[in-house]
């Protein structure tokens, strides 16, 4: 037996027992003659005692030892001499008198410091990911994911849904995102693909009966990496379910994030702000009911916030003043709604920023593509700016009765055409946001961004594509595609939005055999394209398909946000870099000449010219 | 909303109450005036009742009802009248009597009929396997795979084991089975590989304090499918723990089978049979103490039952008689003791074999290997066989001595090569307990098998290669190699059987990198080659190394076992065929050649000019 405990464990109640442990040296201190030495798990620290008069060769050994040694030590527990106690370990009450010791495993010395304080460089810390493991911080995320694994798979089996594994290899479906492939070694010339998504999958499900499906699925897509997207796989809780309505979908997702919350990050809360009046005025409504999530179309949301996955933690949204304003004094403004352009403005709350904030945040707009940065100061003498001389009373007067600025306040402005305008907002919102913090980081607010648009246009060859995937239903069916302005079609399509991140997405489906093919001949033209492309489910939606719906939580992200982390790496044990590389185990890599042959593949000839193989 | 209730929910306490039912219509009788509809989904059936005075409409939309439709119903629970009540309907107690009647969805005519007992041809369910899905037995298995996961995953979390998700994009090792590999976008003529199982990663862990992973892990190897290897990926309950010897593993592994089966399989149960005294007289122990498993070397049960997966549900073991016939007059027996072969016999208790019986088996013994197969057997009269004549008094005596046969019963002879014997006994052994049904089929039969020996020597080129995975740890470590015998060199390594099946393979790792790259360079020579095939590990062991071992649960096998099924597709989803095809979706398929551009390969030319593409 190499140990009767973990660090943990040992306390007051097991004074008088023998015991072995097994584990690191922390550190080692030498009174003399006696040796202190504190061993390490990953549950705690456990102080054990040395002394020659107790075991001549353990206390021998003992002088050897250095840190992150593995011993293995058997003593009797003991409690610590009163005003010994050590506040700062959980086992404090004790200590282990040591009679026995053995070295396990002598060690090089580490590339890097082992400690939650010291943040090495990351590349080195990757490169060697099982020292850097034993930080507290990273093990407390590697915690925190099998947490949420498990809450996850217990809430919705609990809730009826049934838990199906769908296959890993399957077949590429190119019009999507990039699908990771594997060259067949049966079936020469041919390939499996990575799923970038069980989509498909879950939907014949439905068509067989599983009314209720779920998985904590991994999801593979060949993009570039970025901060909030793993690189290579990456997993989703997936659900899909038949004889639903949206609402249906939404009260399933709300209440397992009700659920979640307290549970796993019982430090978070769920904040639901009042709706602004500005926006209230607008959309005729409030944007919830109780303790529903917010709610915005696609549309309110870019209208007001400049973006589909909003933060909604705190106000800022925009207020329109292209009618206010369209006889301007200032040609920037009056230019602008000359040329079919708006003008738009957002006030920040109380916060003074100093030419330096200004000269910065003016930056920031820049890069979100507006030209320049226009503002009111609310000041106790009133306000002050330098385009102040060109408002007519009429227009002050709009922006007191929308904007009711007080001492400390400012007001920001934007002209331009509606996409660079909102875009350019949303940029400075953010900005202002991170710089300010005009946030609770302990607060979540979650908001569903509804009825996405389902066509774009490509501007140069006028060419309709997807906006998203085609297999969710359009507002009133086939008969959507009588509008001839294609832009103006909208699916039953959701996303839920997380503190500016999105990490929610789904639909009602498309079940509809007639109107799903209508939909995809906008696109790819025939119906015997769709065939081709969608062979499985062309052939499973002429048989009894109920109606069905879907959502998947981005769980990675979901994590990110839940850790208050910055880089989704942070929620794997083992992440690839920023270059899709694992650099601890050298992957990817090159293959020997005998499997590319069995597989029936080569490197093409100019990359191997390139690299200088052959 | 779609429907209030399921199929399966409604009963007596709704009556009077207004429902909304959504599924599939079972099966219609027209009543000549009241037309009675069965509705059913996939807990249960209802009976609904469509009356022209209740709704005309819905009436006559009922008339058009057809089996499998989707159809959308509301109406008022009503007590079925006294004598109507169906004994076979879990609702049997109520029907609903329509008011309101939507037809959902048409469809056309199945390619099969959907039925529990009808058994169309597998081509044609597995290319619909949407509609197979709705068939009671494959529904079952589903089920029955989404409990094994959920009981599996909350006992080891319960047990303080940490479910780490390890990556699924990692390096290649040539070394063991095949790879499935991922052509690199990022890194021209670079490739992934998919995890065979995620042995390094968990290996890693454990240098990385994290003292008891489990992780119900996804694996991938290119092996040929067979009917208990799914082909493509595969589950295995995957499990590592620091500071623990092997017998703590096998507590943990028995542990879990003793809860697992009461909870997921009730109606099977755990059988440990009495050692036979054959077996105990020459190994001079028990097999198994109180609940614990039976427990034989590898060795002893090639030995005794010709396989490192024996069957042990019957006893039917083999007796060794080289010494008793030695000297025996029947020169098949002779010749072989004479040439360093043995002489093996195993008894089968009370079944009347026929003259077709025997012919039949003797030719399973010739598939063995085995050129014919004597056998004697025991009438009331005396026994009766063709090679009785050449037996001496002692011979029969020591027959007797061993076998004590009892009229009914049979012995059965073999004298060979000890490889060849054991191996067409086994053979032969497994064909009569099919035969015959010698077996109960709800018993389980747990048993390890320790001591794998770790080399084998390729017999024409002499060259040593190991016979498992290398990272396990001799016993006695690097002295283990002191022997010059290398195929007596045993690991600490094991596997658990059940009925005739391996479900689980473990054992205690090599922490010790010098004794490690001794074993590895039996094989491959060089340390530095140790060093560029297992870089990773190579490193990490230079650290702290804490003793480890492991064990893998065959997760898909044992369901497989546990569900009486027969080939592992039955436990799948959506399973490939046995030429890891997905015939549903079309997988594999060709890719487009831009895709193959992107990726930085090729189709080999030989293949192409074969396929005639381009």
């Amino acid at each position: 037996m190499h140990r009767s405990h973990t660090c943990w464990e040992l306390n007051k109640s097991h004074i008088g027992q023998e015991v072995t442990l097994s584990w690191w040296v922390a550190n080692s201190r030498d009174h003399g003659w006696v040796i202190f030495i504190d061993l390490r798990d990953r549950y705690g620290i456990t102080q054990t005692v040395f002394d020659p008069i107790d075991n001549k060769d353990a206390w021998e050994l003992a002088n050897k030892f250095r840190s992150e040694y593995v011993v293995k030590l058997t003593g009797k527990v003991k409690a610590r001499m009163e005003g010994q106690a050590n506040p700062n370990l959980s086992t404090w009450e004790i200590e282990v008198i040591i009679v026995k010791a053995e070295l396990l495993m002598e060690s090089k010395t580490p590339p890097f410091e082992i400690s939650d304080h010291v943040e090495a460089n990351e590349e080195i810390r990757l490169k060697h990911r099982y020292l850097d493991l034993r930080r507290k911080s990273v093990l407390e995320n590697i915690v925190f994911r099998a947490n949420m694994n498990r809450f996850t798979r217990n809430w919705f089996s609990d809730k009826g849904f049934l838990e199906v594994q769908t296959p890993i290899f399957t077949v590429s479906s190119p019009e999507w995102a990039r699908d990771y492939v594997v060259p067949s070694r049966l079936h020469p010339g041919q390939f499996y693909a990575l799923p970038q998504a069980p989509q498909q999958y879950k939907q014949l499900l439905m068509v067989g009966w599983i009314d209720k499906y779920f998985q904590v699925a991994p999801c593979f897509r060949d993009e570039d990496p970025r901060a909030d997207r793993h690189s290579c796989e990456f997993y989703q809780i997936d659900v899909e379910m038949s004889f639903v309505e949206q609402d249906d979908i939404f009260q399933v997702a709300e209440w397992f994030i009700h659920d979640l919350i307290p549970t796993v990050t019982p430090n978070k809360r769920i904040f639901v702000p009042k709706i602004p009046e500005g926006i209230k005025k607008l959309i005729g409504r409030d944007w919830n009911v109780d303790w529903r999530f917010i709610k915005l179309t696609h549309k309110e949301s870019q209208m007001f916030y400049g973006s589909d996955k909003p933060d909604l933690r705190f106000d800022m949204h925009f207020e329109d003043f292209t009618l206010d304003f369209n006889k301007s004094e200032f040609s920037v403004f009056k230019d602008a709604v000359d040329n079919g352009g708006c003008v738009k403005a957002m006030k920040m709350d109380g916060v003074n920023m100093s030419r330096k904030d200004i000269d910065e945040v003016t930056e920031v707009a820049r890069g979100g593509w507006a030209k320049w940065l226009a503002y009111i100061i609310y000041e106790e003498e009133g306000p002050r700016s330098p385009i102040l001389k060109y408002f007519s009373e009429s227009e002050i007067k709009a922006l007191q009765d929308r904007f009711s600025p007080k001492a400390g306040d400012m007001i920001f402005f934007w002209a331009g055409s509606f996409k660079a305008v909102i875009k350019s907002m949303n940029v400075v919102r953010l900005a202002l946001r991170d710089r300010f913090n005009l946030v609770d980081k302990n607060a979540l607010t979650f908001a569903w961004i509804t009825d996405f648009p389902m066509f774009e246009i490509d501007k140069d060859t006028g060419k309709v594509d997807f906006e998203h995937n085609p297999f969710s239903m359009p507002h009133w069916w086939a008969a959507a595609f009588d509008n001839p302005n294609v832009e103006e079609i909208y699916w039953v399509q959701y996303d839920m939005s997380c503190n500016g991140y999105e990490i929610l997405s789904g639909s009602i489906r498309n079940h509809d055999l007639k109107a799903l093919t209508k939909a995809m001949e906008m696109v790819w033209k025939s119906e015997q394209d769709v065939k081709n492309k969608f062979w499985a489910m062309y052939n499973a939606f002429q048989f009894w398909v109920p109606p069905h719906g879907w959502f998947a939580f981005w769980f990675d992200r979901l994590m990110m946000i839940l850790t208050d982390e910055e880089n989704i790496r942070a929620i794997y044990a083992f992440p690839k870099s920023g270059k899709a590389e694992d650099a601890m185990m050298n992957a990817p890599s090159f293959l020997e000449p005998e499997q590319l042959e069995e597989l029936h593949i080569d490197i093409r000839e100019e990359v191997k010219e390139e690299l200088g193989l052959d």
